[in-house]
């Protein structure tokens, strides 16, 4: 049974999660989202990584502020694609996490995406990207997907347009 | 003919480059490196990707410094993975590009990596971890390649260990 | 029919948009203002540049927030003037916007002005300025505008002395 | 006699203007390089400006580091376009020019372009564009010029590809 | 009539520049408040300057935002000593103004404090200290001040150990 | 028998922790230096840290740069105080380093001392202090080194000061 | 008489200080806390920390924001142990104060810790680490807090896992 | 006797503090230099200031990098006018220093000044703008130095016009 496990390094961060948890949800991936910290609850986190390894873990989304070491924790335990979201909400908003996650030394990486909400969003596409290299079904959704948000942004356009005629 | 797909966008990239390709050369895995500029020759860089993509490109690794829009502008013509390394050089040391290549928004994701060499290297992992999902042989190859930087650093304990002894 | 073309990257840039349309309106200079993004619909960008182009837009107004590739992807298809917005509004606060606008590649220029709402109104006065050269009226009412943002900050002045005469 | 004025703030900045300079002049489009700083000498500034747009300078390019204010202040004298490049050199390499380059308040706008090198070139390159609206001849060869940019990246990359194919 | 001049940018500037004039007014130190700017009103500046100096203002602090000419404006046309106070408010929070402020190059100093308030009251300090230099009232007046600071510290320490006890 | 364990997360950091090591062994406090990283030996440095705090281990000193996680990943495994620091060497010169060391969640305190050279020798001091609060020798020494640290520099002053009037 | 001292640069600094306090009170380990500043109090801070270090102070934990050199200018009059915590609230969110806490130069070390309300757990929670070095009472309470934080992720973990399985 | 007294953290400053102490013996200002830190002499520091006032020392200019509290440490023991020149050199390139300098609490200001040379120089210039105020001779003087400021730019505007004529 394959799935993406989604890892979040407190709950504070569940809200923005979800912008992760919902893409996956869309597109019928199966996930799993547990809170595991780097620092709190390193064991669990050692454990938990083996742990879905085995049972079919494709991919590990993580998502941490601050020193966010999460993802690089995680991509330490395995050779599966890790993917990083560094988190706002410090005194540095996500700098911090961003630096954290990205400047990972050369062989073990992190594939890190924006800071925050949009970061959560591409970790659920860049995870979908990867399972369709071989998921035929996954990659004709994604291609629907980019379709429709260039539909979307052409509908707010023609809205937008509209209203500066009418102000004309 | 699966294989991945390195573009830089100057050739003051390449040596840079050559840590990725060097790493996917030792784990026999086949690639491309051409230069093609988001900004200098934005339609070839676009039809390349139709077109690498046809011929089973799997993965696209973009290199670029200062206002690195490669990676994203590849990121905006297909769904396959597209891995960002941000390059260094400009007076802002690759911050521009860190920024420029990671800060993508929702729906378009770039699996940014560490700026300059040790995310050349990192591209090439993260390629070989996505391409593993399916390679019982490059997996194999990935986690036999980890432990031996973890021997090749306690090699290095080791001497570093007999040096202070013989100073002590 | 000479024009100004306004693309912005999203919905949400309008407000801020709206700042640079209503000074163009003042001086009676047709503008166009549509949405298209550089990720999420590369090929309308495309095509509208070049449609644009022919149908006399002299120069292109470009505001995109994160890693604002709007404008140098327009100045990519076009030697035409592109003058280009960082938006905030990201974690970072539109640094990574100001980075991705501003440090384009030797041969590729774009005229980068001010993070937000006040790059959006110099957008529309350094179009002004350009148009400007070849046309008399742009170029008095431009004059005359400069004096009376003086005469507006002097009038401002004055209103301070006063209340500082009557607190004392 | 149109032409374009380049102002430096002082000597040091000579080197990195040549860039500049010999593109105009690649294009046969005349310009003067004086040095004249906004802080050692404002008068000197203030005449400079009046004296060559009255002799028919279209546009100013102004080249300073550090608090760099030539471009604003020159911005704050004319309603001619004004280019900014700002110069590295200090300890902040470059972020305190362009920080005082680009954020103009609104109503008197500086086209920024990158730090240094780069932005010198592009600076030469944005004038032209500018000059191009209402020039045929500057109008074809910058459309030539964009051509041989892109051709000569290709021939990189064919010398790129060659090396690689002979290592292996 | 010796006097301190007071200039800000603009109006928005006024409230934090009442945290300086008031420390004036509390030393008896004659002071002029004038809004004017590097960018909207340069002649005006020029002008107020040279008649200020004139008539006997002794140091000159200028209060501005973004790109902060003001001080260095200011500063460029006279030899009276110029303090500049960094203003926040836009997108890059100050870091803008401070290096706008402080980076002047060497012989044309800008006497820079800290961004936004304490900055306001700092260089009402500075310039109290500066006339102290020969002014013995205003020195006596400067080491009560000093004194009541750290007695008013003293004084809020207590109230917190009382606070402290009685959760105890 | 007690000691002060110190690790570096890489060879390349050798050079900089002999800067530590030297002044814990100029104050005969015993010490061990390994290498190994959170990321490239994270069950090493585990089971590292497990062995250390049973034979003895009463401080830990990890150096590590990038997005430095070491200190980070050793506090998580044990509550003996944990001094991190940031390793200077990437494109962003230790910044990135500082941010991933410092800003730790609440609960799991890393002490961080500055970036590079002055960091390992703070490193020292600060282990050397945690141990005098109990060893009456150490805090004996940390005093005469104190003193001496102000001797040194007062014989440099008077040099210098001899240099002056010498000139003069 | 055994304690731990906490000086605050301003009331302002009270309530996040009270996070350090709250942890102190916790562990039954005595504290003080006053209010006590670099700049405004120079000479209260001397004496206090002398008569603190008298009295029986074992660590010093510094709180202040801005140009922070509280902590600094304490480790300057002691050997003991002293931990900054930078504060945030100015322009820069408190890296002006990050910087003027941790880079101490060597000789002088300052433990730094997380900006604001994690860096004020932090002290407190590296503070109970030294003292427990040689305080059996506190070093197993650090390890019963240590598990329950990390059960207390776990409950937060399984809530969120009950709620989305609610939503499936 | 009034003179001018220049303080430096370490000798390694004292080479650029000689671009400060020129340019005082050029305009015959008498001067001292010590060296002395807020750190590692605090004592001999809050003695020297104190003395230093006594004998006849109108305004400090402190020199110090990396976390610079030397500036706001003797500004904190004076009311006499403290002048701050922030020193490159470390990992972060003078950014600490400066945030360290300028960022001061509203009570105790820091009279700020460029980092490194063109700081160094302006601390100079800045102090004796100030003894100007009250000198008429060196008031003349420094007329005269800023006029020769100009016409020296002038001189080289004039060479590289003749350079550029050449080449044309």
């Amino acid at each position: 049974m394959k799935f993406v496990s989604i890892i979040i390094g407190s709950k504070s961060d569940y809200e923005i999660a979800n912008e992760c948890s919902k893409i996956l949800s869309n597109f019928d991936v199966p996930f799993e989202l547990i809170i595991s910290s780097a620092h709190r609850s390193p064991e669990r986190t050692h454990e938990y990584v083996k742990d879905a390894s085995e049972r079919g873990a494709q991919i590990f989304i993580c998502m941490a502020g601050m020193a966010a070491h999460l993802a690089g924790a995680v991509a330490a335990m395995t050779t599966k694609p890790v993917i990083g979201v560094p988190m706002p909400g410090s005194a540095i908003d996500g700098i911090d996490a961003l630096y954290s996650t990205v400047q990972m030394p050369g062989g073990i990486p992190v594939a890190t995406v924006a800071i925050g909400k949009a970061g959560a969003k591409n970790a659920a596409y860049l995870a979908l990207q990867i399972l369709a290299l071989n998921n035929e079904s996954i990659a004709s959704k994604l291609a629907d997907d980019r379709a429709k948000q260039s539909e979307a942004l052409i509908e707010d356009s023609k809205k937008i347009e509209v209203l500066i005629k009418e102000k004309a």
